[in-house]
């Protein structure tokens, strides 16, 4: 019964022009609807006008219609007086202009000469303040053209034209399934091992945004009868089929051999990456495709093939995105065997475009909603430089880019508190944050790739915050030091601090797991500082290699109980439902570049953290002291 | 009753930042909504993540998930066996890793060694190819912000972390009330002096794609009472309400003294043409606006004030459109009472947008179609000047402007049958012209404003078409002339020629009025150089001086009995249904730039007009030789 069906490499142009050769014999259908319910549709045909517009010819003006001739001999000097019904007619603007005048005279050049008649002073020429038939719209003129998605100034112009009803390519229906045994509904109690459904719904949205009507199918288990009945069943039901398989061979394999069976299964594999196992096949002359489970994958094989079809069936073309020329901040490595997408951060930083790649792990979706752009990577290129110009395609408007205020550095909850604020006060701005740890963050500076970096970084000699650091990492350059917050660290520990976990010394003991962050993190630091103080080995802590980059990331270590201890923020014990054991209270800053101090931006940036409104969110979190919060405490020029 | 309203004349800005302030009081209202039908909505608040994602340690390959201590010694000359249940068990790629194992090795590392054994040959460090609990999303971390318009990916990782239900603005409810004793549904049967209503269709497709909820209210008469009426059912069922008031001034009254009278005319007249005459007003708390009657008007009232509004009462603020600089090919005069939209055709022609301003009438709903674009000119600016470089708000995709081929210069209906084939051929390319006359459309190459012009200029001493205009025009320039086609120019008359037109003498007689085409034109020399061969006086020719732009234009006006003959081709009289009398045929042909000869959308061109589609096109329309079209006729280098 089954086929076997061997992975190919296509390349992803070549792919879809085979795709599409193979589908050569579908037909985009068409339906005649109302002019009016037509809006984001696509013509089918080129649209003649059935009547002219205006149908008459009319009066531009509030004033007479006259005969011309009767008025040749008018002047300052000789004065012509007009009679009502003779001569001329009242009119206003709009109105029809009766055969037998020619000419519109406006009430402004009337002088009123007793009943029913007009002096004038001046003589009319033909066709004078009259719409002439036509003067918009002439019968069988061209309207719109086909294949010409219909705007709302189209349906003005059509209904004008006399066109009530157009022929449209109807939107096609695409059916969604979403397969895997592990694969759960939203909203269920979940086990260990249970993976959420989400892709099913953001394909939905997806296509429904491409114009066609998506139908999403309940999850199939991993069985082979299953899913072949639930692919039939969609076959019948729509247009185009999108089947979400799962990632690992044994249930692509499930997916291929249906499309076999019941059809043809055309493609398997193309080079690019994330997305390489997606199918392509046929069954009943309708398309299917199969969208690998990661969802990263499942996102481009989306843009790249499914959106191309879905637009393709209401006769259009996926139209070029915008993009912009931009500096990359970190060497992008890629393989010779694909063409690779990259997931970027954008920011416009000093009068350039600095892309920052994402993590480019398939699974990660909070990527791709953080991506402002995708860097595309040639099937012939090894890697690319960090500093190289490169061409991004836009996700993200030009506009809220060049107005996203860039914060690499130090990760804390109340930077995302502060994101949303800004963006309240002025609609305008946006904040952007990175976590790469303080260093990292003050690196960013230097290079010139952000506005500002969150910094909260202990000298060991001096135990002074921040400024020493300045002068190490960024010497010559005029930076300020803004104060942002006074913050506690300590140890996040489970409720109850069943561990009775204390001192640092505890960490080193047999029956304790610790969770630590990534190596150039403040908080990282603040560790090394006490260990080296206390003259603890890091090898005797059980967890001291395992990094996390963000407070978030330590509390739900313990929080899970894979981990016993972390080292963080109260904010974040809090939010998690952890005890906190305080160590230190340290200062957290904001190091920004005397240059972009006095931009609007950051202006406005300095205006939020100093707002009551977000003192208030501090309280809620608890383990602030804003005292001095949006203070330059220090500026060197 | 009635309170006198003034006409008032606020900048756009100050108007728009009034109004709101009375508005202030509006509470943007909002609704939980389940997270898969939020596609496209606005969140009213920041949405954090209420799980971990993945919710516990997962394995991010297939291989076994291992303790890595028990690898520690394993190198490729000390081989370690593992076994199963003990130091290992099996698991793919996304099964959780049991508490005790905290490593996955591969399944390419792995060698078989027995029944549930393997034997490693490299050490495991802690943490490899394990996607720990929250990589892509931690409890409680920031998702998307308020006032996000939610996005597929962002549904993808809404539902992810663990969110089922996003708080949104609600859409709100927009009421459209058409008015007008003249205005009438489309489909009626048209009396003279009727209006179709196509406003509010277009009101509806706008405000739609703002993303709120139109509903459109049958045509009221004008009548203060029922006016008031629908106003007060408008404002009880809907969020806002907006008013087409007819455009002149009796009509705007009732609309003016009704806001009065239920509630505040806040505003009535902003310095912006098009558009001047808007109202703006509350009743009941609830923002109530009068959109001007003409639709020109209108559309610049709905874009630049109704449509913040729109956006506002779902937390969102107009974007900035993309703009391109470009230059005018035209003088542009404005007045300094009003702040003026001048919509624009662009076209991208030697490497540099142009910029066409288009009729100026408030009542051309084509000019709306055919935009590309919008330049604004200040209050503070009288005119501009022709050649200067100006910034234009686009309307059209830069991508599509860049891939459009210009043709401005002599008119017939065959280059509409060629733009509609040119993008059925090869979806990419589009086709736009202006129709300016044959030397209009020289001059338009000899200022580089586009890539062809068509011509059917007769030489009045050689009696040969076009070439020596070449040479007279465009001195210097190499230009290539392609054929188009021969077509037959003659008498447009009624059906049955009623007034037996037979010859260019009969144009003088007492009873015939005949339409002319405008100066430049092939056509009006055509004429002019009959009647200077006959010694016809143009004087003595009744509607020699009413001119049109079009073959079309002159047909429509002999079909609606305006005029009795008019000079023009076989397609537009047949078109038409009407008689034709031939007087001669001439030669259209298209003059090309040699530079732009080789260009891919030039060459696709060529190949459209030599296309049998288009060739079947001619036939179907009649009155047109086709033996040459395509070919190079001439070139001059």
């Amino acid at each position: 019964m089954m086929q076997k069906v061997y992975l190919s490499n296509y390349e992803l142009d070549e792919a879809i022009k085979m795709y599409f050769e193979k589908l050569g014999e579908f037909n985009p259908q068409t339906e005649k609807i109302r002019t009016w319910d037509a809006n984001g549709r696509v013509t089918a045909s080129a649209v003649f006008a059935a009547i002219s517009s205006p149908h008459y010819n009319s009066s531009a003006m509030d004033g007479i219609a006259a005969k011309s001739e009767r008025t040749a001999s008018a002047s300052d000097r000789n004065h012509v007086i007009l009679t009502e019904g003779e001569d001329y007619v009242v009119v206003d603007t709009g109105d029809p202009i009766p055969r037998e005048f020619d000419c519109v005279i406006m009430i402004e050049d009337l002088i009123k000469a007793g009943e029913n008649k007009f002096e004038i002073y001046q003589s009319a020429v033909p066709w004078q303040n009259i719409r002439p038939l036509g003067e918009d719209i002439v019968e069988n003129q061209l309207i719109v053209p086909s294949r010409h998605k219909i705007r709302p100034v189209d349906i003005g112009a059509l209904i004008a034209g006399g066109i009530n009803e157009v022929e449209v390519f109807k939107r096609p229906r695409v059916g969604i399934i979403p397969t895997g045994t592990e694969i759960v509904e939203p909203g269920t109690e979940l086990k260990v091992g249970d993976i959420i459904d989400f892709n099913s719904r953001t394909f939905s949205a997806q296509v429904s945004d491409w114009g066609s009507i998506p139908t999403r199918y309940p999850i199939v288990k991993d069985d082979y009868g299953k899913i072949k009945a639930a692919v039939q069943k969609a076959i019948e039901e729509n247009d185009i089929v999108l089947i979400n398989a799962g990632s690992s061979a044994g249930r692509e394999d499930f997916t291929s051999y249906v499309i076999g069976e019941l059809g043809n299964l055309i493609i398997h594999g193309v080079a690019i990456k994330p997305g390489k196992p997606v199918m392509m096949g046929v069954i009943n002359n309708k398309p299917i495709i199969g969208i690998p489970g990661y969802p990263v994958s499942a996102y481009f094989v989306m843009e790249e093939i499914a959106r191309k079809l879905v637009l393709a069936y209401q006769g259009l073309e996926a139209e070029e995105p915008a993009k912009v020329k931009a500096f990359i901040t970190r060497r992008c490595m890629s393989s010779l065997k694909y063409l690779e997408f990259v997931r970027v951060k954008l920011g416009y930083v000093a009068g350039r475009y600095i892309a920052t790649p994402l993590t480019r792990g398939a699974g990660a979706t909070m990527s791709l909603v953080n991506a402002d752009g995708v860097l595309e990577i040639d099937q012939s290129i090894e890697g690319i430089e960090a500093g190289t110009e490169v061409e991004i395609k836009l996700l993200t408007p030009e506009e809220k880019i060049k107005n996203t205020l860039i914060s690499i550095g130090s990760h804390d909850p109340i930077i995302d508190i502060a994101a949303d604020l800004i963006h309240g006060r002025n609609r305008k701005f946006f904040l952007s944050s990175a976590n790469v740890g303080s260093t990292g963050g003050l690196m960013a500076l230097k290079t010139g790739e952000t506005h500002m970096a969150p910094t909260h970084l202990l000298d060991m000699e001096s135990g002074e915050y921040n400024l020493s650091y300045l002068k190490k990492y960024l010497p010559g350059k005029s930076i300020c030091l803004v104060k942002c917050v006074n913050r506690i660290q300590g140890f996040m520990v489970k409720k109850g601090n069943p561990k009775n976990i204390t001192k640092f010394e505890d960490l080193t003991r047999e029956d304790v797991k610790f969770v630590n962050r990534q190596r150039g993190s403040g908080t990282r630091l603040l560790l090394d500082y006490n260990l080296n103080k206390l003259k603890i080995e890091t090898g005797k802590i059980n967890g001291y290699y395992r990094e996390e980059f963000t407070h978030l990331a330590v509390a739900a270590a313990v929080e899970s109980g894979d981990a016993d201890a972390g080292l963080g923020v109260y904010s974040a014990a809090a939010m998690m439902g952890l005890d906190f054991i305080p160590v230190c209270n340290e200062e957290y800053d904001l190091a920004i570049p005397e240059e972009y101090m006095e931009t609007e931006i950051v202006k406005e940036f300095i205006e939020t953290i100093k707002s009551q409104e977000f003192k208030n969110k501090l309280d809620e979190l608890g383990g602030y002291d804003y005292t001095n919060t949006g203070r330059t405490i220090y500026q060197r020029s």
